[in-house]
């Protein structure tokens, strides 16, 4: 199910109007998030048959517009302009966006900026503020491939994959947290009328239920997925009342402007104060996130990122409630197959997308010392690791094709990771780079595939975020599980697989998955991938391991961002 | 609606046949969260009509057999046993309980018995879990005289209030809990089918949904209301799959040793491991629940007391969702009403519950030095505090009458702070030891009314939890609201309420609640009382301001007890 073309906005600016003219797509994707089936509200396909003729090259031009010039948004409490973005495809964006100094005068003008149009918020109730941000949803759509550009631009990925993950499915996700939002927002009644039957005339009481927010929200986000996760948190809180300050990650800062811009454009069409969403970019050296991040007025933090800051996250905002999303390591077992071919594509698949600095990409694949039986006949560590290799090469041997499946490398960070892995182990598959031939100068490399044995815990209990993937020997499938679990359990994972043909070993893996607490896909051989999640029916992480506290989205995602405050009369 | 006798139980011990026994009243207490009316399943009156001729001799025959002596119940890691428990009707209860010292070799030998029965409990499914949980709630109906003589003589409650708050009100918030968490834990379905449309065959899988607990529960007890204050969370945790470890407040172990047998009965009768359910009582000296509340394996808490121990288990607890109901300054606005004689029945006798001794009940009562409006014409601010005085004399002049209102003093920082509190200010109403007709070594007092003026923030912004209100002079209405607002935010409340005839006051004080986020019970005149909560209808707590970070019950207070872990395959 798609929509045809861009979403269009709604015509009036009144809220009520806003989401009636909203009301089928938000109650589809309501009962999309209780059925766990298929939906989608955006289309995720680039092409000209869907979005028109001119679509495409309009985005280009408007992201091109913003390069090397000044980002039109006021952020209270800035003081000069910072601009720190460089494409991974090899240029400069040169954008400037108003600083925030991590300095208590910069910080109280934007907390009191921000908490100053808080009450008339409030005062929108659950209908108004989801009639906002669905329409905020819709022209963001109508900005998609503005979007893509930007996000293509600042994390890497390749541009099909910017449209989808940055663009797309982001809005998915979106749509998502705001239903679950309306769902947990509208559980209680407005009024309710409450009688109490005695020995006379019944006690009778009416009673008032009011929404009310937390406080303000912060959103820290990350390099490689700006929009997609950033916008869950960023909505779930807006929708529910509260001012969102939006701290971008300072290589990604741009699609997260764009998304400020809207939001603030749509509020303040609507008569609400736009800074109820601001943009706090910074010089990278300021660490402002952790000097927004224990602010008394900040009561929700949305973080995606490194586990070090994440934990600290956890520990030290404790006046407000912290959600986030860490590292991990991801993790296959390799048992059997009935499709050795598919297997080894899907996994190298999942290897290369993006680069593999996906939060989700595998990176720990354990296979039996002894080799696996397969439709291929038995097969050695050896040959699966050169089963993998030639579903590499055969990915990513054209450069043009492989520049679209791998994207940019988004920092020096994941080359540095990269180049010390080769002496990790035994290098079964080695990384290359790629020339693009679209842009000279891009930084683009194919996979790494290491062997490794079980006793190499030392480097496979670490996340090596980039292209790197361990192929792992262990004494037997059963000591694959007992790794799996316990490595889960102790340094957490987004995502796990498993490749068998007995059904045994299947109830292992799944048993294994729900005591670490991880989503598990099970024979992945087709369309797909382990990295993959869509939105409304896979949840993103699980909150049950070290890699993330929260999950998109459930109901834990959204009930603590609001409190219900009730009155009551006699009647 | 009430139940007629006790709540039979079911006699099926598969979870299942449980669950099907007591699913009306699962779906009947669903429905009234949903609707926030009317609903009781467990009736509050303590009649022979409704509980038969001899429940209420057998009940208190089952609380003496308890009396100086051991209570049968195994606590892993427990060492010698701890008797703590005296009436505040004047005896000693003496009956011992296995005391946990708070060693690291006794709490790991506690976490790893808790933790043990986990996986079969998680296998159980909402349905078993359920279904177990419900049975517990019906045979705790079956001992509700025992467990209101069990309450009466450890909080000091009289026994009409014991059964109700501490027995049937408190089966009903414990209904409530499981409830919410039903309703959560079955919004997504066990399997769904996802079928993504694409040019050829969809991409079609299946996928499957399993509820998973977070790990250990401490469920922290308080000395006021044993059962009403952690059944709540005890339940919500222990129905989304979590190993319960109850620590009682030393004063109030009883109710919650009763408690305990009940679950690890049940359990274990369903096949379930008993130690799921652990009671872990300390020698006071111990601080043991600071000692399990920063154990890895604890990952939710729920506590109820004072402020200082509530902050610091939010602080220091980062490895738990933690679940506090601390103190605050529950606040009144007077500003007029129309029927004065009622007004101050109703605040007389808001005092007197439980000799203030609520953590809802009222202790700010501003008005303007200029007087109020009423239906007896103007009255001073000594006149306000006179009409008080003389409805407490009515309500509590009669000894044997009062005691049946007022109880007992929980302990002797009660009565210090009495004592303490003659010096805040003018004595308009004085605090009187009464005589107990039926126990002659009981501590029973009436409540102090102290005049103060706005000038006085030093008194009036801190809890002096016991009988003590404040009648508070201020500069106007205006002003009184202005004070409601910033104390209410600074320190928190539980409950406020407002007396006013004129509408724009109205409007005025709900916009402070809100802004404060309290909630408001507006002219309250007859049979219902500011420091009542009604379960299904009632919040008890906002979680909206420092009082307390959690509500019973709502969807927040469930939503992060558990985690959704999914599988999915190819179909």
């Amino acid at each position: 199910m798609t929509t045809d073309v861009t979403t269009p906005s709604a015509p009036a600016t009144s809220p009520a109007d806003l989401l009636a003219a909203h009301r089928d797509r938000l109650d589809q994707a309501v009962a999309a998030c209780a059925a766990r089936t298929f939906y989608s509200a955006f289309d995720e396909s680039p092409s000209p048959r869907v979005y028109g003729e001119t679509a495409a090259a309009e985005g280009k031009a408007a992201f091109d517009t913003w390069l090397g010039g000044a980002f039109p948004l006021a952020t209270p409490g800035s003081d000069g302009t910072v601009a720190s973005e460089r494409s991974p495809f090899g240029f400069d964006l040169g954008v400037a966006y108003p600083r925030v100094p991590a300095t208590d005068a910069a910080v109280d003008e934007l907390m009191s900026a921000a908490r100053r149009g808080m009450r008339a918020w409030r005062d929108a109730g659950p209908e108004g503020r989801t009639g906002v941000c669905l329409e905020v949803l819709a022209r963001l759509h109508g900005r998609v491939f503005e979007l893509a550009n930007a996000v293509q631009h600042t994390s890497g990925q390749a541009f099909v994959m910017a449209f989808q993950a940055g663009g797309a499915h982001a809005l998915d996700r979106a749509l998502e947290a705001i239903a679950y939002a309306w769902t947990e927002m509208t559980r209680t009644p407005a009024t309710a009328l409450w009688e109490k039957p005695g020995r006379g005339e019944p006690l009778r009481m009416e009673k008032t239920f009011t929404v009310v927010p937390r406080g303000v929200a912060l959103v820290v986000g990350c390099h490689t997925f700006p929009t997609w996760n950033s916008w869950p948190g960023l909505f779930a809180s807006l929708v529910t009342g509260n001012p969102v300050v939006v701290k971008p990650h300072p290589g990604a800062v741009l699609p997260l402007a764009i998304t400020v811009q809207v939001c603030r454009e749509v509020l303040e069409e609507c008569g609400f104060d736009p800074d109820l969403v601001t943009l706090a970019a910074e010089d990278p050296a300021d660490r402002l996130a952790a000097v927004l991040a224990v602010r008394p007025e900040v009561r929700l933090v949305d973080f995606t990122g490194g586990t070090a800051f994440g934990d600290w996250l956890e520990a030290n905002a404790t006046q407000a409630v912290v959600f986030t999303e860490k590292a991990g390591v991801n993790t296959v077992v390799v048992d059997s197959t009935d499709s050795f071919r598919a297997m080894c594509q899907n996994l190298a698949f999942s290897f290369s997308l993006y680069t593999g600095q996906m939060c989700t990409a595998p990176q720990n694949v354990y296979v039996p010392a002894a080799g696996i039986a397969t439709d291929e006949g038995h097969k050695t560590v050896a040959e699966v690791g050169a089963g993998i290799g030639a579903a590499l090469d055969k990915l990513l041997g054209d450069d043009a094709r492989a520049v679209e499946l791998l994207g940019g490398v988004v920092d020096t960070g994941v080359l540095e990771r990269l180049e010390r892995a080769t002496g990790h182990g035994e290098v079964l598959v080695p990384s290359r780079a790629v020339t693009h031939p679209a842009y000279a100068d891009a930084t683009v490399r194919t996979p790494l595939l290491v062997g490794l044995t079980e006793h190499d815990a030392e480097v496979y209990e670490s996340e090596c975020f980039g292209p790197v993937a361990y192929l792992i020997a262990t004494a037997s499938t059963d000591r694959s599980v007992a790794l799996f679990r316990d490595t889960v359990q102790r340094r957490g994972a987004m995502t796990a697989a498993v490749y068998t043909t007995d059904e045994r070993v299947l109830d292992d893996v799944r048993e294994a998955a729900l005591d670490a607490g991880v989503a598990l896909s099970e024979n992945l051989l087709g369309g797909v991938f382990v990295n993959q999640s869509a939105a409304y029916s896979d949840f993103h992480g699980t909150g049950a391991n070290p890699a993330a506290n929260a999950s998109y989205t459930d109901g834990a995602y959204v009930a603590s961002r609001f409190r219900v405050v009730q009155s009551r009369r006699h009647v």
